[in-house]
């Protein structure tokens, strides 16, 4: 259902701006949101929007893409196989903390008296600035401005410049750079956040458990400070080293006490002389170096950092950024009419420059749900990865989707141990970790959602599909192939009660507001893909490369007649029968259950699940998040436009919303059956989603798999495009007020350019030799370079 | 499914006896189980049979009945509704402790040389002895003779007796009487009982959450020692004092150190001399009593106790008996033959003597799962009390059948919150509590189980139907039923795809197996009767008491519409409708699950839960406790028999039976449908439940409803009693060797004695005038004192 009817950013806080997102004045209220939406990171490091004087602040944030630490889950009633380690991402130093005073008067935003202020987040160069005019009490005026990224170039460095001019005054200057412990960081009201935490459960904090810090280390103006983890025994650097360039006369003093360190510059400043400082920050852990070198590795990338200097790193922040743009954009102009033209523009590039903030310099750790925005879900990894934002990565950045697939294959080891554990055939990836240990501690909406190992599975198949990539099939997707289809093939039975057809009983599918379902349609069909893939693919491998068959049969102890049961169980797959009407049902149980009471349940009780038992949730008809929806898209070649119009003129009424995960996908079904107004309105609700706060959590980090959304939105939804078997087709229309959409995609190594206008389309192969694709009926063949411009069929 | 063919106790630990239980030896290896089954307690206070020395020790354990510290559950992810505070019984002050050095040898049982040694739990006198001949290294013979008890006329008192005697030798001897709190017990190994409790969902340890110990008062050999718990607030106050009679010198001295008390004996003992010790012992808590007067109570007992005279209670001690004996023993007499004759006997005694320690001074308290002889189920109140307990109570001793009702009535209002907080009319009972909180911290096999309503309920009809009582029904019982009905009511709906027939979804039945069903059949029937019940109650009440009525509408705001939709809703209850062959469906799905492998099963991968997650189990065909089948038993009368039989044939190879709740009313149907083979076996199980160890965690505690089981096997099953509506019919027909068995039953201020031989029946009606019974198809009335004797038909 539709909640959200007209959804708009705050727009004083966020003016219509085609690659920028600006705030023209301190807004206390929104403190929250924007540390949140001002993020920075890039795949492996990630810093909250934290004001950089650390006050005022609401969650002080920066944290390193799979350190953890780890934790004894304790259950009121523990049960056999239930979930043992818990574990969350930890919030580590900041680094980024810089203090200003001038007179020895504190720089303190809420009640200093600004004559302007503005704070951008620039997604061409990639930095987050901010320009202030103080006016001190005294009548002096402090011109305050500073830049801060986190390099793309440079993995584990982050860079801060932090300029201070009176234009027309003389005063001591105090610059006070600091390098503290994330729990000391006093300045942030850390007891707030907690009690605003309250009971969702979607958050943890780890405030209570206790991290190990180490001394910190001192050499001139450069400090080293780390910590330990307590259980999972991880170790990380960080250190901080700065330059400063004045005419001003200035001191240096650098101090550590207790755990906390700074480096103050005192300086003599005079009139409209520029007071400049650089600061580098460096993150190691031990991931990826032995925690005694760490410390070494720390000063290797600061003094790259200083040596390259700060304009050299913003340079090379925008080559980044010039790139992705030209792989990744989506440009959606609309007509230009009313207060609100350009914010989906705007919107979209957000969404899509987040994506690349999560994902760009990952490289052997995952997608967190929040990517590195904050600690919501724990920084854990869900199949929001591969269903949500493997697509983006497939076709437009191939590579990177190749890692997060390669990741998910380093967990296949635990997912086995895990099968073990449960008495089960193969592996079963965890439904949420940063480790390879499933990290849910309530299986209902946890370990049984086994749909998880067809989810990576169908990732791996588009991706091998889009890219051609048979060497990664054959090196490690088939092992996990062999592993998943051995899973589906052992936890599901041939049913006489069910003419024999092969049922999955006691799972959970994407909607967690029905669990522990019997053939829950979703994971039958995902079940059925996932069984025919492993077959296909071991068959090809067996002909295509015996020597890697053999090894892949050493490896797994596979057996030719498991292959052949494979087949039988995808053929009898059972999907619960459509009634008269052609629904599907979405489980053997879900057309018996209660009617929820929509009509009295107000809109401040949503979501359902922080106002509901979860029993009671479960005996009722709703839905949290699509279900058999999002299977009639990703399995859509298996059925009919008018089937997927009628399921959805079923399910859409009875479907919350209370997942972020479910507008994108009610956009693109909606698309395709011909609900335009729904599709703008889901889509415009995904787009929005955390602009505009839709969900109300928009503090706790941005939600990357709803962002993955967006962009499916545009290609999937308004492009129309499918991609079953890899062979692409598209059958676009634009929405609402979009008058352009234009986006480009890489297929095997092809560039294929999709402009779409109001009334035809122009593809253009601007890499790689002729392409085969569909556009509404009919095929054609597209040669570099020459564009072909095609009518869309009037309706 | 019978798992165990032969059970027996052990045999050497107890000889057979028809009212005691005997030790022969010193048994290490049975400690832990033998601390459990030498348990005494009175309902009020209890005491685990550990060894008066303290030493060697498995669990040490004193427990007063309601006496708990609460505190917050943690979940891994927590939910909307999830139970919030966690209640456990504490293990109280050990105050039983006393010490022997004899040539300040200490008298220690494992390495002691034992000329002779018996300990006796003497189930006609309430007492648990020991008497050992020691002989000491030097030659030294040292005769200890101990007896103790709890006293059922004294409901705050315990004493013990301890006496020494050298018969020919001289020895300074010290006998050291302690009280200590019982974490300080240094003597019991509570490591190793931690370490061996394991992951086991079913036992909890407070040893790391902290009780507030009070500094010890002393009083010359009197010393008193309390506690308070941390989060509950509850006080507590223990007392001993002594008596010693000797003709030997002594000396006394009192000690306390470190909050450890005691008093020491220093005696010159002479050859054949005794030293005679009393010790009594006190406990009294603020739940009677306002903390700061609990020493005052303490002293009054005390003082009652030593005036009194530990002989005079010995005797009180056995009137009580002698008074439960004469209400409630149920004479089993065997063939005599083979080496296991009056086996039987012996363990239906037992089951019946430590039901009535459970019970007989409850007064305010339910009855814990496993009474008060172990901290197995937290000493949580359950179902178990109504549905396992209340029928032996209900007919042997309804005063005590009422308390427990009116504590149910109690928690009345906590019900009613509960019911609130998950947005539900009327009232829910907690699943599993102290304090009348939901303390379930597994929903499904907890909160789900909303069956309790039900189960009090109908405890509450057979209880008036039995005894008459309509001034407690009208007076709590009516109240309870508006509440419960209105939940059932509430949360159940008329259902288009069940042609509008009243369904009630996402509920878990008895069976724990299979849990968060639809139309659990055994939830159905009993709501049914539940609402049936409360509208007829209703409706008796508006025309025999107005007043008493509309006090009732003034508390419930009940109004007259709720009535009639109570009668609708029961009277279109929808039962999952039998398939061709009659088996009634345990509820919507179970029927379409995948067969449990049992095949493959070994025996001590049982119970099931201790090896499965539970997602593995749900989905399966397989039973923890019977379901289908209790409801036909409970709801019997409407069923026939044969359809008894269809559905225990069907449902009983599906039955672990890895619930203790299981084997007697499989043994009772069983009986019913002329499977006498299985009812003998089942009724073993049940009736050999604790002293053979059928489950393996005796030494957790007794499990009292088996223990009530055992009752209704006899009376139910072989005696074929049925009382719907209170009127009662018998189809007696002895088991395997059995030759006689003859109980007494008190219905409506009658006095019943039922003796079964092998070919008749004697009726007497021994307290009362006539009263109508059915013997088979013929009813008979009875007259006082005019035994009618009828044959039992051939089959």
């Amino acid at each position: 259902m539709i909640r959200h009817e007209t959804i708009r950013p705050p727009k004083h806080i966020y003016p219509i701006d085609q690659w920028r997102i600006v705030e023209n004045a301190f807004y206390p209220d929104f403190l929250a949101q924007t540390e949140t939406l001002f993020s920075l990171a890039n795949g492996y490091l990630g810093m909250r929007g934290n004001f950089i004087e650390g006050r005022p602040c609401s969650e002080n944030g920066t944290f390193v893409n799979r350190f953890y630490e780890s934790w004894p889950i304790v259950y009121g009633e523990e049960a056999y196989g239930f979930a043992k380690t818990g574990q969350t991402i930890v919030n580590v130093h900041d680094a980024k903390l810089i203090r200003l005073y001038v007179d020895d008067e504190p720089f303190f935003l809420p009640s200093a008296n600004l004559l302007s202020y503005e704070r951008v987040l620039d997604m061409q160069r990639g930095t987050l600035n901010r320009e202030v005019l103080w006016e001190m009490p005294s009548g002096k005026q402090v011109l305050i401005q500073s830049t801060r990224l986190i390099s793309f170039e440079h993995r584990h460095l982050a860079a801060i410049s932090y300029r201070v001019t009176l234009p027309n005054d003389t005063a001591p200057v105090t610059i006070s750079s600091h390098l503290v412990p994330n729990s000391q960081s006093e300045s942030c009201q850390a007891g707030q956040a907690i009690a605003a935490q309250g009971s969702d459960p979607r958050r943890r904090d780890l405030s209570d458990r206790v991290l190990i810090p180490d001394e910190p280390h001192v050499e001139g103006n450069r400090i080293f400070m780390g910590l330990t983890t307590r259980r999972s025994k991880m170790a990380l650097a960080c250190g901080i080293d700065h330059q400063i360039l004045t005419r001003c006369e200035y001191t240096t003093e650098t101090e550590c006490v207790e755990g906390r360190a700074k480096v103050v510059f005192s300086v003599e400043a005079q009139p409209g002389e520029a007071i400049q400082l650089f600061k580098f920050i460096t993150y190691h852990t031990s991931r990826s170096e032995h925690p005694q070198e760490l410390i070494v590795r720390g000063r290797r990338t600061l003094d790259r950092g200083m040596q390259t200097g700060f304009e050299k790193i913003l340079e090379s922040q925008r080559e980044h950024l010039d790139d992705f743009w030209k792989r990744s954009d989506i440009v959606a102009e609309d007509d230009g009419k009313g207060t609100h033209a350009g914010m989906i523009q705007q919107a979209l590039r957000w969404n899509l420059f987040q994506l690349f903030q999560a994902t760009a310099r990952a490289e052997g750790g995952g997608v967190p749900a929040k990517g590195l925005t904050g600690q919501g879900y724990e920084g854990h990894y869900f199949w929001d990865t591969e269903i949500y934002v493997l697509p983006f990565l497939i076709y437009t950045a191939p590579r990177i989707a190749k890692n997060l697939l390669r990741f998910r294959y380093e967990m296949l080891d635990r997912g086995r141990e895990r099968a073990r554990e449960l008495h089960k055939k193969g592996a079963i990836f965890p439904w949420r970790t940063i480790n390879g240990e499933e990290a849910s501690a309530y299986y209902a909406a946890g370990t049984a959602q086994y749909h998880i190992n067809a989810d990576i599975m169908y990732a791996l198949q588009k991706y091998v599909n889009a890219t051609g990539d048979k060497q990664f099939l054959y090196e490690f997707g088939a092992e996990m192939l062999v592993e998943t289809a051995r899973l589906w093939s052992h936890m599901g039975f041939f049913s006489e009660k069910k003419d024999g057809m092969f049922c999955i009983h006691g799972v959970t599918g994407p909607d967690e507001y029905n669990t522990v379902v019997n053939n829950n349609t979703f994971t039958n069909l995902m079940a059925q893909e996932n069984l025919s893939y492993a077959a296909e693919t071991v068959e090809a491998l067996r002909t295509d490369e015996p020597e890697m068959y053999e090894t892949l049969v050493f490896k797994t102890q596979l057996e030719d007649s498991e292959v052949d049961e494979w087949r039988r169980v995808a053929e009898r797959m059972y999907v619960p029968s459509e009634d008269s009407t052609g629904i599907l049902p979405q489980d053997d149980s879900f057309q018996e259950k209660e009617p929820w009471d929509f009509d009295n349940t107000p809109k401040d009780k949503y979501p359902l699940l922080l106002h509901n038992h979860p029993l009671d949730i479960y005996r009722h008809q709703v839905i949290k998040q699509t279900d058999v929806i999002l299977a009639l898209f990703l399995q859509g070649h298996k059925f009919s436009v008018e089937k997927k119009r009628k399921n959805f003129d079923y399910y859409d009424p009875l479907t919350t919303g209370d997942s972020s995960l479910s507008s994108c996908i009610q956009s693109i079904v909606a698309a395709e059956v011909g609900y335009m107004d729904k599709a703008i309105e889901y889509g415009r609700d995904a787009i929005l989603m955390d602009l505009a706060d839709v969900q109300g959590n928009v503090k706790d980090g941005c939600h990357i798999a709803s962002m993955g959304g967006t962009w499916m939105v545009c290609v999937y939804g308004f492009a129309g495009m499918r991609d079953h078997g890899g062979e692409l087709s598209f059958r676009p229309r634009l929405p609402g007020r979009l008058v352009r959409l234009c986006f480009p995609l890489q297929v095997r190594g092809h560039v294929l350019r999709v402009d779409v206008n109001l009334a035809s389309v122009t593809y253009t192969l601007e890499k790689g030799s002729t392409l085969k694709i569909a556009h509404y009926d009919e095929v054609v063949a597209l040669e570099k370079d020459a564009p072909v411009t095609l009518p869309i069929p009037t309706e």
